[in-house]
């Protein structure tokens, strides 16, 4: 019996969207008021689902306070009230999009939970806008 | 790196449950107070959901921004404060259902999106009643 | 101890905004498409707000389950599934905004609650649109 | 065409996490303040999701008013105001974890919803944990 | 310029409406299934709403990590996972409504909060059913 | 008859708490990791309720199409996608707390709305965190 067991997490940070390879007209053009240089910011709310086997002691597929603690750690200590294009070293170059985060979070969780579960990451960037990732 | 990435929107109509191939009192029968020949409605929350890869230059799987911009051109303006039995071509032989609703909202924005990406249709009839729709 | 207590509810219907001394004209210049003469819908969100003291024996302000029974029929059941515009006595004449439903429903309840009880009603059109009548 | 259509409804109970075979003290090392014998409890909110085809004749995957009233009698009835552990037969052996709460509800619910339909149960324990059951 | 500063919280508890003056038969005809004398229980959401004046220096009325540390300690560390009947000193002969649970909130929360400023307590018992004490 | 109307709108922005007449010591003393000096961000929703007398022409307090027009020129275009601090003028020397970002939206909105009505501004700055603000 596979069941996913969901956990709900947040963070604020600051970002703006920029490739660093382009001109800053390029980028305007692109990413639009998305791109100013002085940044913009959301509140991130956090989904992760991790499906696994029902364990028979437990009746748990993975502790919830030891899911929350991992992503206490591993995503709200590190990116919370962060500025992602400048302090948190994975954004140096690559674009910190709704995507892009919810590809790192997927990677920076991936090796502190069980191989045999699968791994979901859901991001909103805001109420009408969030992304899936599942390591595919 | 396939990421889904989601949009909500929302419009506003008018419907009745009718079958018009059935007399009314069958209608009356089979869909209640949702056959109401004077009509009835809802708030519709959308949720639109794109899958695909990341394009590397600009971490987006597709540009928000023009996600955006067709649901408000095909769907928003195309249903929002319409009867949908009376004004919507769709809907004069088709029961407007959720279910039906969201069929034809999926094929309207079939043509608009790249068919190398997934499209999934999410509709609320009513905070407790939502159907999803992945042209299957 | 004076205390608030509220009971949520909800009813879908369907209406159309229109002055009936106005023009038609004058009605779309005004009321835009709101004005649709083959209506358009909402699923309405009621909050029900009754402030009075607790009472020693219940703990109660006001047995919720009473609230709940006298908004089921004085107003789900009146209102639910209907079009406000042709299938409602009050609004054969007044023109069923959101602030003359919410005066309505508050007239239809004031002589079914305690009149040592103040009464509020909070009534959503939209997820973004909302109004509140206190009676005053 | 296949669509999913998806019903929430609620209940509230008491329950406490406790594998009946482990000493009292191992419980309260593995479950924490979940397993105080005294019980706490929580507003559990459920979404039924059923899968099939439309019917062409009702425009319905499956009548919603019939879902709701099998989750009444089946879910709601069964452990609306219920001590799990104490009065819900399943848990008299069975630790009311959400994950194994998620499967009771699921097998109760598989045998009143036609074979022919998929089924999935999402159940929220808080509004930051909840669990999937599919049935696989 | 007074403004009111809002924090929400959360706490879950088992509890039982019940008059220990009152006979069980009574009990069970007043409260209902909330009578159930083996508990049933709810996750309670807190609204904490603190207005005085904005402080010049720090532009708060009131710092929020320090109200967040005060509902911590006073509230959530005091009623988490209990059994408001058996475990909560307040409750051994109040009927843990909703009311009289706000009102021991307000007056625990009093002390701790600088009287210039007004208190006002929100507690939602379900979705659908909440309370508002101001300590009038 | 006095209706409140209320319209809910939403901006993103990035900000630090910080007072330019503090050192940065003691901001990082007081402000914790709000005062980053690299900045955090926010989705910032807000609620506009206005309350005065219903027109008896249009059933209206005020039209929310001019209400939404308002909101979008003096507020989302003026805050959305900024950086509070160094774009906003208002905050060049003002601590962009909810508090102070409040009374700003505030007077800006006042000018514009008929002065007969009464105005209160909701903000939230995260969905834990929010403040009210109604000019007194």
């Amino acid at each position: 019996m596979k069941v996913t067991v969901n956990r709900k997490a947040h963070f604020n940070a600051a970002h703006r969207l920029y490739n660093c390879e382009w001109s800053d007209s390029r980028n305007a053009d692109v990413f639009g008021k998305c791109a100013n240089p002085n940044y913009h910011g959301h509140n991130y709310e956090l989904i992760v689902a991790v499906t696994g086997e029902i364990h028979p002691d437990t009746g748990f597929v993975m502790d919830m306070k030891i899911l929350k603690k991992i992503i206490r750690e591993e995503i709200e200590d590190y990116f919370d009230h962060k500025n992602l294009n400048e302090e948190v070293p994975e954004f140096k170059t690559l674009n910190p999009t709704a995507e892009n985060i919810s590809v790192v979070i997927w990677n920076k969780l991936r090796s502190k939970i069980d191989l045999k579960s699968e791994l979901s990451v859901t991001l909103y960037e805001t109420p009408r806008n969030f992304v899936i990732y599942k390591g595919e």
